[in-house]
């Protein structure tokens, strides 16, 4: 069982031996409130050519693994960086209980990473400057949802 | 090869044959600017216990494998339903050329989906709100980033 900062160090940790290994340098950690890891996950993007594969979301989906279950209460997600606006709303997609970070966004910039710019069109409801997006008023949208609201063994989330 | 709408409607389809099958109402296509699907995604949530494992990052990740790259440019992604900033984001880190969607956050949220309240936290900058986030000062930190730019071959993205 380790303490707050030791886990936080722990992703610290990862991020180093994953460029040591060739990958990006972010690291990261999920425990339970006494300090017990239950995943752990590291930034496999070029090694796994995988744009989603950030630390925290590798971490998330492991942890979802191991607990058999697509909700994450009770535990906390201990990040060597703070987390992009992906992960940010994978760690609220997961309910964890929260985020405790090391390095900032604007560390990650200097080191080259987009992350900082990525929330700043976020926090400036500009995200459709950074991607094209488009509504096409289709008629039959709205379809999957009726469906979804008359399936009555729904699992909702 | 399918026209835009054509596409779209593949990704409506998708989201209820996804119903149809136990899991949530959510589908997406990636094709190229000429009409050709790289890859499909279906929300595999519940099914998966992957609380990431929305329509459009299973099809970003799909894409990425086809292509053998973490990068998707002069791709675009046909989404059922408005991305979450989730997937709006891993969209922008895939490098995706743009987004066209049919349903609306605010038929989502109709469908008890929270994509509407995540957006607002987003562009009014209260994440924090939804889920606690803490910085810790600690003071290795940062020495992930040394490593990175200290490593020559490193693969940027």
């Amino acid at each position: 069982m380790l303490k707050p900062n030791e886990l936080l160090q722990r992703s610290v940790d990862l991020a180093c031996a994953n460029v040591a290994e060739g990958g990006g340098p972010f690291g990261a950690v999920i425990a339970d409130g006494e300090g017990r890891i239950v995943a752990e996950g590291r930034n496999g993007v070029t090694r796994c050519n995988d744009p989603t594969a950030h630390a925290e979301i590798t971490a998330i989906r492991a942890a979802c693994q191991t607990r058999g279950d697509f909700r994450l209460h009770g535990l906390l997600l201990y990040s060597s960086c703070e987390p992009c606006p992906m992960c940010m709303a994978a760690a609220w997609w997961s309910r964890l209980d929260g985020v405790i970070f090391a390095s900032t966004r604007q560390q990650a910039a200097a080191g080259g990473f987009d992350d900082d710019r990525l929330w700043r069109a976020f926090e400036t409801g500009a995200t459709s400057r950074e991607i094209p997006i488009r509504h096409v008023n289709l008629p039959t949208a709205g379809a999957e949802f009726e469906h979804w609201l008359a399936t009555a063994d729904r699992q909702s989330y």
